[in-house]
């Protein structure tokens, strides 16, 4: 019998589960718990049973909130006439790094793919229409991602929207600010050339 | 108000006190045990109070543990004349990767580093000479690390147990296997000149 430690192992077997954490790392964060206080442990144990539990989809946009509404859709100061529609959560704080956008969200979880079995009906679409039926909303923002299912998921919505009267924008594609050209794709490239703008 | 989520921030914070894990991995971590099914959270949590409350110093060696010995000295077939010293019970794994070292172990739980304001009282040395008491252990390895604390602490427990009768050695110094002799330092290099054996 080699040294084996029952909770010790259990608890670095909890830190692999979790992505790009191996097997040595695990065991390393697990014995730097051991070397903090036990209430530590449990501040940290608090931390996650609390956040599994309290945070939930926002009534309104879908994010993630521990509240009814999200701070975003409870802001007043919010543009209420735009709404920027993304597939992931985090894809909110994306934008919100760029201090720019001042509008509301709609959060879909996730992207239209056939191949997965994710059909239009399992992301949060009918919550966005029903958002736009008292004609507060001018503008809905495509911010899907540039991927296949992305581009499907943006074309869907579209043309959902388009009897509504609603104007719909995609955000633009080009090269990447700060990037080198050399390292650029072709297609990045070619979509770059043609939204080319006069300077 | 920008976007903020309180017990998404705090679990952030949480994973972010973790050795080597930045902000940014720390908000992934917390996304991803958002996205699991709440079980995987509590189970996640008890792990952590679980192991921090379990686990204590094996009452002969010092190592974890959370039984009332560790499994290595609760082993009938280890061989109970020998002790091999160590620092940390990290130590410990890295022997019994070996599959070499059939003895016991003893964990001082640190070493002495008169900077750091520890002296030979902070670590388990009472508890190791307890153990030589009754004849039943010949040889003691000191196993500390190859640094001048390490240093230090091997040559005080040394002259410890000279009257004692014991036989006391320490690992070898020299370049480590397959390593390349052109990357060893000069203070390695020198100490295998030393220590060269005839072939």
């Amino acid at each position: 019998m080699s040294y084996n430690i029952t909770s010790l192992n259990e608890l670095a077997a909890q830190f692999e589960r979790l992505p790009g954490i191996g097997k040595k790392t695990a065991l390393r964060l697990s014995y730097f718990i051991l070397e903090q206080p036990p209430e530590r442990a449990k501040r940290f144990a608090e931390a996650l049973v609390n956040a599994r539990e309290k945070i939930h989809f926002c009534e309104t946009c879908q994010a993630l909130t521990d509240e009814d509404k999200c701070s975003i859709c409870a802001d007043e100061n919010r543009d209420r006439s735009v709404i920027c529609v993304v597939e992931n959560p985090k894809d909110i704080m994306a934008f919100e790094r760029t201090r720019e956008y001042k509008g509301l969200y709609h959060v879909l979880h996730g992207a239209i793919s056939p191949l997965d079995g994710i059909g239009p009906d399992k992301l949060k679409i009918k919550e966005l229409m029903s958002r736009l039926a008292d004609g507060t909303v001018t503008e809905v923002i495509m911010a899907t991602n540039p991927t296949v299912e992305g581009e499907a998921t943006a074309s869907y919505i579209s043309r959902l929207l388009k009897p509504m009267g609603i104007k719909i924008s995609r955000l633009a594609y080009g090269i990447p600010v700060g990037g080198e050209l050399e390292y650029a794709d072709e297609v990045t490239l070619s979509r770059a050339l043609d939204g080319r703008n006069e300077i």
